[in-house]
């Protein structure tokens, strides 16, 4: 039996390795950019008006000029005017270059039109005031976003900006989802008294779309035979394979002995942790291998902590720690990391986490109350209200 | 102009009445329930052994018996086994039932199995321990998922579990996302020098995916006969109108005038806040209208602040207030509710905000640094390192 961090290294040492593919820009978001993105002009690309109003030349109004002939509009979209009479002004409306021979803005709020002349009604002003100069968020060239990064919204944003109507990300790879465990019926299916649901499957094929993986569920029967056929031909087909169930010490758990029978190199199986002991993990020359253990809160715990974790890394992501704060005393003896189910609350810029003690590792319904795991280290077992711990967050805030 | 907390009343006040539909276990994830979800049957629906081990009645272990002859072994999914000599045992495997004349479950670590005879090594032993019992999570018919509530992986299992293969959903709005101003060319267009490429079109429509929302994007020009026509047109087609630009007080800011020609009830225009001021809201008979400033920035803070939160109300679910802590002082003296943008970082379970001061509102690569908006009250100036505030977050943490 190892650690969670010696689980968690071995873990992050075996990652996959992604192909680059190109995706249009409205179907980019939630992949990972597999190239810099750089400024292809300035931004903005002209000093822009970034007020609707009126552009002077400020060096008049700091000699006493208070009105202004209007010479014509300069309309955002169109091309660059002159000012001819160096006194006049020009209207500019917000997007518009800033006329040559103008150098501020002054709002419509702040100056009265009449007989097309415009007079100032403010005491100051600042030169270059309400202009967006060019290049003073970018210059041509610079880096915007760096490879790796993941795309949301605000990088959708700058990607349209500078072009990108196809970008490359990496692929994700193909996963597998086998369940296992003869009690297990569809979930259409009406169960006898002493089956229940598939449901491992759907949470993580659900998990895994929320990363834009695909997966694809399998269920294999306790049986030696069968099982072993149909997971060689999983193996070949996939990338990641993900098993829950058969990884335990029961008479049909018999997922390890058939992956090494497969050549499934085992880098570690059994962890000192709770929920998901029986956690199991390898890989051959094609497919990584998760096998977790089949109840429905070891499932969800070790996809979160681990899976999830190895799918960012893999695409070159840093993962950010996350950690709350226990609103209750918590005593856990057992040398072994105690992952323990938490509901989070704000106040006032604090992420406290109330436990939220379950019935068991089979206790689905639990995970409905909660928003997270927090990871109580194994050389403690009185874990105080008000310390902090690092947080597992399978909610988003 | 009205101020933050009366535009997001006037917001709140005018939901949208969505439809139920009816989706795919797989495709529901991101979606709000229609239906309150209850236990179909008892979870567990019997007994459960939650150990492989062996099961025992736990009298005869207090009355001293330590050795149980091995009568048969319980499988998960099959039928439940009755212990015919009542002084045996019963190999059981996780995920069976309990056998009946058994109460209690022994680990396979806790005992030692010889000539088709168990004995137990431990001198202590709870009844019922390594049992789940019956009913133990829910009882049939308990309430377990409330309708509105958002769908994740954490409620997928329990759908699964209970059997819900097709859910009814809240559908949501058709909306459409129009673009105006006449300095904007599309993403795949070289601009000219004037130009500008659209980037809150992209952006909205990623935003909307994110809740499982489809937009449409449209662009009008800046030309007030056709901009009527189209307008015309996309408010009989759409529940939702998003328009970014011509909101503001420029010569072909035509988008309030058209609005009201259209017979759409302006509800307000203009709110005292930074950045976003010219943020215009009303609605017809058939259709709400958001339209926002055009500028990147402005167009973002309106969706988040505004537009999300309307989304989630209308699905009947109740947003969960988010606050973090300044980490430097900011003074802002205009009588407005400043948003100011932020880059988060945890440190022992506070939510740390660091501030990223951009160079203007047009300023869409600062958003690529910052994690969200801090709402900085109008009714003071000077905040303090130290002081929490609300929060409103657009990357998930």
């Amino acid at each position: 039996m190892i650690s969670v961090e010696e689980a968690t290294e071995l873990i992050q040492s075996h990652l996959y390795q992604p192909k680059i593919v190109v995706k249009d820009l409205n179907q980019s978001s939630g992949h990972y950019l597999a190239e810099d993105i750089r400024a292809d002009r300035d931004f903005p690309p002209f000093n822009r008006v970034a007020m609707d109003g009126i552009a002077i030349k400020a060096a008049l109004f700091e000699a006493g000029r208070r009105e202004f002939t209007i010479e014509g509009i300069q309309y955002a979209g169109a091309e660059c005017l002159i000012l001819k009479d160096p006194t006049a002004c020009m209207e500019v409306m917000t997007g518009a270059m800033l006329p040559m021979g103008t150098d501020s803005v002054i709002r419509f709020e702040d100056i009265e039109i009449k007989d097309g002349k415009a007079t100032i009604t403010i005491d100051q002003l600042k030169q270059h005031q309400n202009v967006h100069g060019r290049a003073t968020d970018a210059a041509k060239g610079d880096l915007l976003i760096e490879k790796n990064t993941l795309i949301t919204t605000a990088e959708i944003g700058v990607l349209a900006t500078v072009g990108k109507s196809r970008i490359e990300v990496y692929e994700m790879p193909k996963v597998a989802i086998v369940s296992t465990g003869d009690e297990l019926v569809k979930v259409s299916e009406q169960p006898k008294e002493y089956q229940i649901r598939r449901s491992n499957s759907h949470v993580l094929k659900g998990a895994l779309s929320d990363m834009k993986v695909l997966g694809n569920i399998y269920h294999i029967a306790d049986n030696e035979e069968n099982m072993r056929h149909e997971l060689s031909g999983i193996l070949e087909s996939y990338d990641v394979l993900i098993l829950t169930g058969g990884v335990s010490k029961g008479k049909k758990d018999f997922v390890p002995a058939i992956l090494d029978d497969l050549a499934v190199e085992k880098l570690f199986h059994r962890v000192a942790q709770k929920p998901g002991k029986p956690f199991w993990f390898g890989k051959n020359n094609t497919t990584t291998v998760f096998a977790l253990p089949g109840n429905p809160v070891s499932t969800y715990l070790c996809f979160n902590k681990y899976i999830k974790p190895w799918f960012k890394s893999s695409m070159g992501a840093v993962p950010k720690p996350l950690s709350a704060i226990l609103d209750r005393d918590i005593t856990f003896k057992a040398p072994l990391t105690y992952f323990a189910q938490v509901k989070l609350t704000y106040r006032l810029g604090h992420l406290i986490a109330e436990p939220v003690l379950g019935k068991g590792s089979g206790d689905l319904a639990n995970l409905l109350q909660a928003d997270g795991f927090l990871e109580l280290p194994p050389a403690e077992t009185e874990f105080k209200k008000g310390s902090s711990y690092e947080l597992i967050l399978y909610r988003s805030i």
